[in-house]
């Protein structure tokens, strides 16, 4: 026979934590704490079968449930010593939902079930306190009014609204026992007009409506909207929970409190928390009261005057602290308890992982370790990769206040200050004056980057998390919010507003890249601590990780933090960013205007030696390590001036007229620039550019090579590929400026010939792409939006909707596309080791700094990720965590 | 033992046609004249099979062929009384290249094979004209120097030009016996001169030297090139023919000639060509005489004084008459004849099947099928679906004289002529005052559609095959020139310049879609005439295929044009289109500026009654065929006005600022719009668009269902999808919209839910789109953009190259790319119908009307292609033939 009823309480349980599917993440943390034999109010778990069936079956309850209900109300009895419905003592229950994967707040509970007429003057009695049995008497109307009945909780609260009124009272306290006794009155009288019903007076109906209640709330809106986003089956159904109630409001001995077995901040190994005497769990949530701190230390700490739980309830204080170091030892884990004190005796009421800042995390998993309580993949494990942006830039002091301005997106971590700037070149100006600035911009372009490398932080009004300003800041590793559509920016007024509030030029502002937050004025930050700790998990992370993490950086600053921060060679260097530097950019213009061969030629030679010492920085940076080099990416026309002052001063340095080079730039615009003139094409149209950019490639090598005393590991790899015959032309191009550099030097460097995949058509025609590239590298930013037909840039207009309205999961530019683009890179991965079995594939769109993603990279057999300097040890750690999970499953080789 | 030579020649032949894989498609066709017993020099082949082994095994020959050669010599010896190296009548033979599939001109021939300074004396006494034999002679040494010693060609025309400049003489024909003998000792010279070698005096020796030269021309750069570009493996090989020379340039009895079984131009049953007596082949071709006509019926045509073949050689005429008349019933198919009359004797030197007018085609496939030549599907199989253009529009006299001014792309078939404007205002005056204008533009935009509906033709100097002029033109029916790069527009100046030369506004040209010609002045255009046979051929084809023909059309006229041509149906109609109408463009735009819903739904109110009497207009004419709609798809941003006095103009209507105008259209400004917020993202974001157009669809529907009595077969479709939950979300508001018009009216019609398919991602997610899609229509155009990440235009600047350079096969916009896009339609086809057995498939891009494009639709299981009005009899005519050839693969279920 199947088993549909699971009690707990008295020492024992039937079933803990291993049950949770069965028992819901609530019923199974008390059922673990019981068997432990804590002290938690006796109760039972109506098993999440009984959800699915009820649902699914026409709300039809097998006919063996009635009995093992009654069965387990009746064992809560003999616990409990109290029974349903008895006019002296009576017992009340709490009966709550629960289901296996948590979702706080999204379903309905009911408290107090078991008062009626009779049993509320028994709780009065039995309480000494007239006014808390009717007051729990109204409050069990109301929840159960709402939940069961189907009366809306506002009609209740209008009826309470108006008798407040008409007492001219204002608070709920200055309600006698007498008004709480009138307002179930009038509440009963509510329910006979809506429903032309009694309020159900028999506790057993009250409890077979209110587990009906609870099971169908599985199916209210807000939960199918939630469970739609975090990707819960819809046919999971819920478990409920019947608990005896216990009650922190009777008096001094009574009290209620939260409590971390370790400091959730900070990760110290001190009980830490809170607590209110005689009071409810809901009084420690409001915030009315000021709470009292658990232990003498901390109370100490923050010089209160009230009493600590410890000083005031020693005995029960020293009882909690033991249940409290003993769930710790057993569950191996920083728990979050509640607790309600009941006349003197300890209630434990949950008990579940504790949510902590990443310090406290990292401390905790690292001193656990050391402890012995747990292994080294555990405490791996145990940090959330995302949570390491916080401890890699400066952060908003979180006691400092903040007066917001307005909310954008979190586009690159930590946080900035400074006097807001509107353009690029005011920004370098200010620095050169020594102001700190942050640039305001409606969206940058390659123009800004100057203007980008100048302020402390970016702030644009349009553009997502990929964005060119969101994706070129986190690059510098620079604070970014990006997409802040609200603010209006006025440049010719110099001021940019939102919320009819105004900030002028100059004035001072604080962006929070990490949580997308604009405020005004400058806020305190705190600066990041890299500890000990973070050294020694990345260590062990290193040691269990197989995918290797390389980083996405061009120049030398930039190589050089990601080697601190542990990236194992360059997985993408775009040369084009090396254009856009000040000295060069004249250079550049001149052979994107140059009219014949032979005057591009001659602008060539010129960057030839500039290209050459870029390349020749990061070889020696990496020492050995390999460098992915890219062919010139971006379209032409992003290299031209715009402004009319800049083609005069190019019109004037190059001796031609300013019509030229605006006639020029209107040639070379495009309607889609994203799907133009770009990649391979401009090497298929400019051959002479991928001859200079080979040669400063290879000679640099050569004359690297022999300073350090070991080879260059040389990847070169082109953009933008769609068919092999593209990729075989250039191939052949490289191999003639190879023999043009031996010819020259005698030698030429290996390296090795490989291709972005970012088209759809080059992962479908991979298998013939292998025949010629050694290595396939997955520009996952250009593949999603060419898969999804989303222009990154636009996308801000019409993404949100999408992410508000549940359409996607998650923003496809941060987290990748498994269901679409994922399904691509799969085929892709196949048909090109099908061609060639040690194809070396790696990815470097910004999907190779994000956890989940990461996860999806190494389960398809990818060798390495690249992602932007500060997000390497974000994609060691998930890197390691995902070759654990994939132990964990059995499927891994190692 | 493997046979490598095949001999003809004497009424037999060893192999005919059905050896074309073997013996190259000349060599095959002269074995079959032969086989017939028809007068054909003799001679034989050495198959591809050696020319393959010949290149891929280090140029060697097996032992064998030696042998199997010298047999065939001497065969050849036998037959026409001569042998190789005879001093007093030699045996002089040509050898010539022939591959399976023909690549004319792309390799090399030798003619005169057997002179030397021995038997040029023989062929001159022999042929008694010792001008002729010295002549043949220079020409054979200066062949062979090209193909087999590698002297270049130019080298000897040189001396002979030095030659000719000494002796104070223009041409060739001033040149006597002596001085062509002369000539040939300079040549002799110049081989010893260059390559230290004395010029090859054994017959057998160059006959080895020319079989060798012959098969190396089969890798020579243009034949590989051409290879590459037509699909040809590089691995097939040539086919070496040698044949016994003949000369129709032996005095008054010889001649030489073409001829036609039927008149290539008019199709018409007379025998038809021209002829030189006493001529070699080339002088036919050179056109520096005047040739004679074949017929004395044809010469009382032209008006000529010169003698036809039928009165000069009247017995050689009947004869070959006779030889004609067989040839065609044997081949069955009008054939492209060569001959040469030797000293009065009849010589067969090729027969092929002939290249005729679209006119001739049509009339000669009808032709055969009444006389019992060829069955139904024969004849269905002779057109050529694109020759079709040819009699669907207007087309230039080709007996007019053009003054050519530029080319551009055959973007939209049709001649047409009027006066140059450079506005669509202009335009619509102009049309308005009664005069025809060619409407030229830098490209179009959807601004522009009414001009282009003014003009009578559209010429664009930017944008491809597929760019908005070229798509909008070929919709309408409607002669455009697209991309004619070389012009440059001057607006201010109200000129156009090309090649040095400058047409004014006002000034009258001529452009032909047809073949991308733009002209200077009106030239004659000849009218289309659809005759009875072109009528009847469709029937044919109808009988036929399988596949359906549905249209894209968006108005009345175009709809109606659309079934005169056959159309079954309406497979895309834009509803965008309607919204560009001069007196509802204002209405738009006061949706799209409206700043609350509120005023919105007041536009929307307004824009209702219009949409409904669009679609029922469309319903009406398609009676009860298939009609599918698709919503809204555009970015929002093309329906405001640019310039000054647009958004003057507008705001004065709307009473609004022209400051807010422009905000708002540059709110709407997107970097990249054909990735943007447009398509179903538009429907998420308004839907009060969506149910205005549905309500439109649904009213018009019940309307013109009662008229008709009949039910209107609607079909609505979702653009720009890429998962599951836009269209769900999208469908369950159609479905209020449905219920709204249940409720106004009782009753609501039936209809189709279904989605395009054009980005990468709904072809991967084929299966879950499937739960909910009825039918896919794929939208090819956009899916080309996004799988090759190419922008249609953008592609312009570099796609031409791409052509031009053989890196693509063909432009993938006009015919489909099978190895990448045709893969992904593939995937969503399989996993479409994995869900969904029947799921409705077809197409709607520009693919629908393109032969090659319908084969890959047709094969691949498709139900229906939509394409414009004038494809429509191109596109049953292409199905027909898919089908004919799945049936002659064993592959269709018919």
């Amino acid at each position: 026979m199947v088993k549909w009823v699971y009690t707990f309480g008295g020492g024992t349980a039937e079933g803990g934590i291993a049950l949770k599917e069965l028992l819901g993440s609530k019923g199974a943390g008390l059922a673990e704490m019981s068997a432990l034999g804590l002290p938690v109010p006796p109760g039972f778990t109506i098993s999440t079968a009984i959800g699915q069936r009820y649902l699914a079956n026409g709300r039809d309850f097998p006919a063996e449930l009635a009995a093992e209900v009654q069965a387990a109300v009746e064992g809560i009895g003999r616990i409990t010593g109290r029974r349903f419905g008895d006019a002296n003592d009576p017992l009340l229950v709490s009966v709550r939902s629960g289901a296996a994967v948590s979702m706080p707040g999204m379903m309905d509970t009911v408290l107090n079930l078991g008062l009626n007429d009779q049993t509320v003057e028994g709780l009065a009695r039995a309480s000494g306190d007239r006014r808390f049995a009717f007051d729990s008497y109204r409050r069990f109307m109301q929840m159960y009014g709402d939940v069961v009945l189907g009366v809306d909780q506002s009609v209740f609260e209008e009826r309470l609204e108006d008798f407040k009124l008409a007492k001219g009272v204002g608070f709920d306290e200055e309600l006698s026992a007498d008004d709480w006794q009138a307002i179930c009155d009038l509440f009963k009288g509510l329910v006979l007009e809506e429903l032309e019903i009694a309020f159900p007076q028999s506790p057993e109906e009250q409890l077979w409506g209110a587990i009906r209640g609870v099971i169908a709330s599985w199916n209210n809106p807000r939960a199918a909207v939630y469970r739609r986003i975090n990707g819960i089956s819809p046919d999971a159904g819920t478990a409920v929970t019947v608990q005896a109630m216990v009650f922190g409001n009777l008096g001094a001995t009574s009290a209620t409190g939260v409590a971390f077995t370790r400091h959730p901040s900070t990760g110290e190994k001190v009980l830490w928390g809170e607590f209110l005497p005689n009071a409810q769990g809901e009084d420690v949530v409001a915030g009315t009261r000021t709470p009292q701190d658990l232990t003498e230390a901390a109370r100490r700490e923050t010089g209160s005057d009230l009493p600590s739980l410890e000083a005031a309830m020693p005995e029960t204080f020293a009882e909690f602290r033991e249940v409290c170091e003993r769930l710790e030892r057993h569950h191996r884990d920083v728990l979050d308890l509640e607790f309600t004190v009941e006349r003197g005796r300890l209630w434990m009421l949950q008990a579940r992982p504790a949510k902590r800042t990443a310090h406290a995390a990292l401390k905790t998993a690292v001193d656990m370790v050391h402890e012995g309580l747990i292994p080294k993949a555990e405490a791996v494990m145990r940090i959330e990769p995302r949570s390491l942006d916080q401890l890699l830039h400066p952060t908003i002091d979180p006691d400092a206040a903040g007066d917001l301005f307005a909310r954008g997106l979190p586009a690159s971590p930590g946080a900035a200050s400074g006097s807001v700037v509107f353009s690029s070149d005011e920004a370098e100006l200010a620095r050169a004056q020594g102001r700190k600035v942050i640039l305001v911009r409606v969206e940058t372009s390659p123009e800004d980057v100057h203007g980008m490398h100048a302020a402390r932080g970016i702030l644009t009004t349009r553009g997502g998390m990929t964005s060119h300003a969101a994706v070129v800041a986190r690059g510098m590793g620079k604070p970014c919010v990006s997409g802040a559509g609200t603010i209006r920016v006025d440049l010719q007024a110099g001021t940019m507003t939102a919320g009819g509030r105004t900030v002028r030029r100059g004035d001072m502002i604080t962006i929070d890249g990490g949580t997308g937050q604009v405020l005004v004025g400058a806020v305190p930050l705190r600066e990041p601590k890299l500890s000990g700790d973070f050294a020694e998990i990345m260590q062990w992370a290193d040691e269990i990780r197989r995918l290797k993490i390389r980083t996405n950086v061009d120049t030398p600053a930039d190589a050089r933090a990601a080697r601190s921060f542990g990236a194992e060679g360059i997985g993408l260097c775009r040369t084009e960013h090396m254009f856009f530097d000040a000295r060069r950019i004249a250079v550049v213009r001149e052979m994107i205007l140059a009219e014949t061969p032979a005057e591009r030629a001659d602008a060539l030679t010129r960057l030839l030696p500039m290209q050459k010492a870029d390349f020749e920085a990061l070889f020696e940076i990496m020492n050995g390590l390999p460098v992915t080099i890219r062919l010139l990416d971006p379209p032409l026309h992003e290299f031209l001036p715009r402004g009319d002052a800049e083609i005069e001063e190019l019109a004037t340095i190059m001796k031609i007229s300013p019509a030229r080079i605006r006639a020029r730039t209107q040639a070379l615009a495009e309607a889609n620039p994203m799907l133009g003139h770009r990649g391979v094409r401009l090497a298929i149209s400019f051959p002479e550019i991928v001859e200079m950019q080979v040669r400063a490639m290879l000679e640099a090598a050569l004359e690297v090579g022999d300073r350090l005393g070991q080879a260059v590991e040389l990847e070169i790899m082109v953009p933008l590929v769609a068919t092999k015959a593209e990729l075989d032309l250039i191939y052949a191009r490289i191999r003639e400026s190879e023999a043009q550099v031996k010819k020259l030097h005698g030698r030429a460097p290996h390296f090795m010939l490989g291709t972005m995949i970012e088209l759809p058509r080059a992962a479908l025609a991979a298998g013939e792409l292998a025949r010629s590239a050694a290595f396939f590298s997955f520009g996952t930013n250009d593949l999603t939006q060419t898969t999804f037909g989303i222009s990154r840039d636009d996308a801000a207009t019409f993404l949100n909707t999408y992410l508000q309205m549940g359409l996607l999961p998650s923003d496809p530019f941060a987290t990748l596309d498994r269901d679409g683009v994922g399904a691509l890179i799969r085929i892709a991965v196949e048909r090109g080791r099908a061609t060639r079995p040690d194809l070396q594939l790696g990815v470097c769109g910004e999907h190779g700094g994000d956890p989940a993603s990461i996860h999806f990279f190494a389960e398809s057999g990818f060798d390495y990720v690249s992602c932007s300097p500060f997000r390497v040890p974000v994609a060691r750690l998930a890197a390691a965590q995902a070759e654990i999970e994939a132990q964990r499953r059995g499927e891994s080789a190692a």
